[in-house]
C-alpha cells in the first residue's frame, strides 16, 4: 500500500469557467504503478468546486445558469460586508457543490463512464489558477 | 491494507427516483474481512448521483421537488444543442449532489445513523440502470 | 499503512449553523504520526452536513440563505406526512450538500487554503450536537 501526491494547477476564466482533468487524473495513476485504489482529488480554496460530468459546451454553460439560481449574481451578500469582497455568490456555490471528489480506479483505470469526466471549476468573480491536489491510495 | 472492489448496479425510475444500498455496501464490507477503513462509493455515469438520506416515502418526492428548482425540467438547455437531447437537467443535478461518497467503518460496521442511508438516484429523464463501485479499503 | 479513527461532537444551533472544525481535524491527523494520506470527515445523521467554506460571519448567513432558496421553509414537505415531523428542508439541504468531505495530508499538513476551512453544519430545525467521524488513512 502506498501514498502519492500530486499537485497539479489549471487555469480558469471566472464565473463557473471548467476544466476536464480527467486525463492528468488517470495519467497520475498510471504513473503512480499503482493497480488498486483510490485517487483523492481536492481543490484549494474557498471559491473552486470539483465534480464530473459530461464535457461539452452546452453543459458548460447550463451548469452555471443552473448555479445563478442558488446564489444569484444580483443580490447582496453579507460576505462583502466582512472583506468589501464581491464573490460571495463564489463562496455558497462552492460549499454546495463540494471540494472534493473520490474516484477509485481498479487494474490501473478510474472507474469512470465513457461520458463522465472530471472536472475542476473556477466559481471566483476573475480568472484565477486553481491548485488542485490529487493524493493516489492503493497498492 | 487491503483494497477490494465491488460492483453493483441498480434498477431506477426516472428523475431522482433513487434505492437504499445501506445493506450492500455494508454486505461488501463484512465480506471483505477488513475491521477498519473507508468504503468510496462511485456512480458510474454523468446522470446519476450517490449521497445519503432518510430513505422514506416522503423525501423520496421532496428531494426531486427540490432538484426542479435548481434545473427545472421546463426550460430550455444548451445541452440539449450538442446532442439533441433532453435531459440537461439530469447532468446540472448530477454534477451539484455529486457522484462520489466515502463512508467510514469501525469494527466492521458503516458509521451511518440509525435514519441515515446510502443512496444511489437515477436523475435521467428515462428509466436506467445505475452501476455503482464499492472500493473497500482498510485493515 | 494505518487506519485511525477519532470521534468528536459539535453544538449546534438551527437551520444551518456551522462550526470551524479545521484545527481538530489537522490537530487528529498530527497525533496519528501518519505523514502522507487522507482523513474522511464523516457527519452521522440525515439533517447535518460537511463542507468546506471560507469561515467568517458574513458567509455563515449567506450559505443559509441559498439553501433556503433550494428547499425553502414557508412550503409544505411530503416528509412531514410520513412523521408528522417538520424538518423536511433539513433532510433536503443535507443530501445536496452532503455528508462526506475527504481531505488530503501531505507531511503532515492538511492541504486545506489559508482561507479554506473544514465545516459541519447543522440543517435541523432545531439546535443538535452532530458527531462527526474522522477517519485517519495513510503512512
Amino acid at each position: 500500500m502506498a501514498v502519492i501526491t500530486k499537485r497539479i494547477s489549471v487555469d480558469l476564466q471566472a464565473d463557473g469557467d471548467m476544466a476536464d482533468i480527467s486525463k492528468r487524473v488517470q495519467d497520475a495513476v498510471s504513473k503512480s504503478g499503482m493497480r488498486n485504489g483510490i485517487v483523492t482529488i481536492f481543490t484549494l480554496g474557498s471559491t473552486g468546486a470539483v465534480s464530473t460530468t459530461e464535457y461539452e459546451p452546452g453543459l458548460k454553460k447550463d451548469i452555471p445558469r443552473a448555479l445563478e439560481r442558488i446564489a444569484p449574481s444580483n443580490i447582496d451578500y453579507e460576505h462583502h460586508k466582512t472583506w468589501h469582497d464581491d464573490n460571495g455568490r463564489s463562496h455558497v456555490r462552492s460549499t454546495i457543490i463540494g471540494t472534493s471528489l473520490v474516484v477509485p480506479f481498479v487494474d490501473g483505470k478510474l472507474t469512470i463512464g465513457t461520458w463522465q469526466q472530471i472536472v475542476v471549476m473556477n466559481l471566483d468573480t476573475s480568472p484565477r489558477r486553481r491548485e488542485v491536489i490529487l493524493q493516489i491510495m492503493g497498492e
